[in-house]
């Protein structure tokens, strides 16, 4: 099967580049990037020297690319782009996964909201966000454009779901501190981005209505069937990669660490990519980088009556590019973890 | 005025050598370290090489230290270890200014059951726990004996206690969480603290009763009339110094982002190391790293009615070294700022 | 295949662990750690949560481990006790693949003199140090027990043995400078490798004598067929991963950067994991991080007739690990690449 | 004494406001900056929050500039910018520091072929370049407009000079192998400054002819007296501050390391700013940042007979604006450390 990339010259796209040239079951057959059309993929991801099978990057004219013999195209471009090439590609029948904002949305007013105007608002009803651990597996047969989660989103959206459809927590009075790699930021040239602006540096940004809510309360809704509004303080941290979420939640009447621990694991039962500590052992971002894993454990504390809930991830892959390649294996029918491990 | 440091060859005691050594108004005559007896200053902190005036590191012997013509000393030693030396000093006479926690808890049960046995439990009536920018200061003339805050609990108390004395805040539902440079954790050699442990890496520890939360707590009680019950998170962030904290906390009934502002500007105008940031700018611990500030802001989120409280501070100066200098220049009559800026 | 790890919870071990768990070739069965036995793989590297196929730590006593159904035996041990398992290994028919320095050394002297005693002597004939780009490929039949090079060998053999061998570069005035990552130094909880003493610092040591330089120049020697005496100044750096060596050497009466480059890929055509950049891009350690790579290049200096090579890998994966998977593919048969892109 | 500085918004710009508001003796009185000109010095540099005496950036004329009451000014702009502003400044009395590379080179050919053309060559003869422990006394009353030195040269020149002086050490195969802090790159929104680009990351640039070698080598032959071709490989390492700069140099005929370290002692002996290492001791880039020294040591090594010196300093202060504050000091009869402890 041939997969091509549009919009590859990002981080994200970096390592979605790495992980579809390792896959077992694919072909990256394109990559393209209107800035580095004509170069070898290595020259500008040199990370792949040797590895890169004589790829270069080409342009990306949508209809060109819906005219090629690729199967599943990956968007890896800014939110906005990313409806223009989904608007010439998933008619031509092309697989689309979307790594982008522009289908996490179901609701087009809370999109324009957020986003500003849509560029292809009737592909809407044919697109789905898919978290593939949450996600009804309905999907894989109905879907003809998908949205993968934000980076963000998918720490919250992992912990939460369950606790929320068990009962386990309160709906109310749930803050969310996310702390992350400033690749999160994209590979941006502004100062505020400057090794010298981030190194040895924490701070808060984006208080207080990030657009990541957008797909997450709408999300808590859809699988929780009510409206759940939360408190998310996202902050840049000094670090690469890497999401390391805590989520400070009352406990629901008659709730116990048991119960919330018991919810989790039925619902993650068997998931390669959810692991669940003990309680009293905590999440490392560390840890995750490079894995497609979402680490999550919590602790209840007598003294508030609150949940503690601390997840890690790579922002990059877990939070995109991995999640991205997951979503294609279950969707082609390959094995979930095939080429993420 | 002759000044000595007990226990110098930590990180919060290095960040003391240097702002005593340079003070315009005191004199460093000793340092004392168990470990590093007759070696030069120089040669354990070799930052000072060149302006370490001829110190050398003594042994810490407390009766001998007690026979000195050393005016102040300040204890930068582990908890417990402090009480011993302060027992020897105070009843000498000597002004002791404590950077451990052998002093900070007024009630021994409190500390007992969070550090084990106090070795110094008569002197208690006579110590004063002292954020200069909140304490009463009728401590400048009472106190023998006299404790600087933690790290953590500076960065909780500073933006809180204005604000529940204002009644500009909800006492529940209090969200704390900090992330902490890794000196924090001081300079054990543990695995845990190494460089490729902790570089690219945020995790949670510590979770769920800080041992700080004793002092924060106390002191809630104490400022505000009312127990207040908080839930803190701490965690490790991969940079060396600084401390991010971010408190989430629903708005009391009617208020504002002006009437917090205006609370926090009634409590700390003209106080040079409190500096409240415009609503909507967010503080950045990489500002404060050097410096003796506290730096904060806050925002209103209409869709929970929450406060967002963002604050950063240097944990070891703010948090450590430079408030217990701050405390010795009000308590001797200096300039607050000397040696400061 | 089954192949085994004896010590696997450094970092070089834990490498070795991620490449072996994902080989398509080969089944890692035994994982051993005097101090880890008994625990989960993932307890110990948590990085590997979900992928570590039930693996558990097992204690190390060499006579066990020589008596299971084990092919092949990576010993990622400390320098001394690597020779211990081989002893007991080798002649037990197992293949052995030794990351120590005890069998680098062919000649006994020069290791007793950088290592003191050797504890298995009568080894060194059937031993061969294998660089894979650079040694011949008899030793593929004749090899019992390989020494797998060293980290900071590896970026000084790559570049130099085809331009001595080739008359390029001068034998003398060769001054090489390593920069290394902090994993370099092994998982030791000493004071110097702490996140605070090493974050923000760069620091030579080991001058002038290191160890490294006795494998260097014996391989030298055995390769070119003189002896070479090189100034090699290494250096510790604010990462966690990677190697960057400069080396300046005069060029050889009539030699240019195109002889240079033509002595280079006369030596590597073909071979994956040396990329020779062109003159004037210079190799970054964080492009070859994760991978198996030597990536180098050269600059002539017109004004001092010097060539200045620039080299970086990733000191855990062709400076340890990936190499020792890399001897592992070649000498079983497997394609060299295997498990390893 | 007032004194203002020009083009105060980059990192050397930052260090020097933090520097003379410390100050002292002197009073900062006017920061200019094209961009930030309204705006209040804290907004532009968070690290001066409630330091800053109100200061704000104003528009930087130089005509404007001549004609106000300020005594000295610095000039902390790119090179080319600086000879504009000394223009308008040096005939209208004032002193001018100057931190660019616009009157570090006396020859103007040579400034010419380094940095292109030279927009005040008229004013190259009162100029002098001024290392405060190279530089004869004579400057403090022939100059009317000082060059301070580069963070290179500074690291190079200072233990360099003495040894030739004395004829200690080869003039031939000098290697110099210099690694500098990202902020040496200046403040730039570029891609390849970005925090994921550089951190974790080593690599070389700027070979082989660069910018600095024009007043290293014209330094060198006017304190030596004779032509001297150093090979000087700049790169960056992953830290925001610091030079670590290790020289390889073969030792002169007869020169041991107790003739280097007599050479140096008598050129340093009582100089603040130079910390001269016992042999065996490496200096650490991370001990020099915030102070204005440079630390250094060296070793023989018997094997090839060179000398390996290792050199430490901060780029921003030592290699910038602490120097030129030392400069001033002694310029205007200040004790030689006012406001550098």
């Amino acid at each position: 099967m041939k997969v091509g990339i549009v919009g590859a010259s990002g981080y994200s796209g970096e390592v979605l580049v790495k992980l579809l040239l390792a896959h077992p079951r694919v072909t990256l057959s394109a990559v393209t990037s209107r800035t580095h059309a004509g170069k070898p993929l290595a020259a500008v991801i040199p990370a792949v020297r040797g590895a890169d099978r004589g790829l270069k990057f080409t342009d990306s004219d949508p209809a060109a690319l819906a005219a090629t013999d690729i199967d599943l195209f990956f968007l890896a471009l800014p939110h906005g782009a990313a409806a223009t090439y989904a608007k010439a590609l998933v008619p031509a029948g092309k697989r689309v996964i979307d790594l982008s904002a522009d289908f996490r949305i179901a609701d087009l007013a809370t999109y324009t909201k957020y986003y500003g105007e849509h560029h292809a608002p009737e592909l809407l009803p044919s697109a789905r966000f898919v978290l593939p651990e949450l996600t009804a597996p309905a999907w894989k047969t109905e879907a003809k454009l998908i949205a993968a989660p934000g980076c963000y989103p998918t720490s919250l959206l992992v912990p939460l779901v369950p606790l929320l459809k068990a009962g386990v927590i309160s709906r109310e009075h749930i803050v969310a501190n996310s702390y992350s790699g400033v690749s999160g930021a994209g590979k941006k040239a502004e100062e505020t981005y400057l090794f010298c602006e981030r190194a040895e540096s924490i701070k808060a940004y984006g208080l207080v209505k990030h657009r990541h809510l957008a797909e997450v309360e709408e999300q808590l809704a859809l699988h929780t069937g009510a409206k759940t509004v939360i408190q998310f303080n996202p902050h840049l941290a000094p670090m690469r990669r890497g999401i390391a979420t805590t989520i400070t939640v009352p406990a629901a009447a008659g709730a116990t660490i048991d119960s919330l621990y018991a919810a989790w694991r039925a619902a993650y039962a068997g998931r390669p990519f959810v692991q669940i500590l003990n309680s009293g052992e905590t999440p490392d971002t560390a840890h995750t980088v490079g894995t497609n894993r979402v680490d999550m454990s919590a602790v209840h504390d007598p003294r508030t009556n609150n949940f503690v809930i601390t997840v890690a991830e790579d922002n990059l892959v877990k939070g995109a590019s991995g999640q991205a390649v997951q979503i294609m294996n279950l969707w082609c029918g390959f094995e979930e973890t095939a080429g993420l491990v």
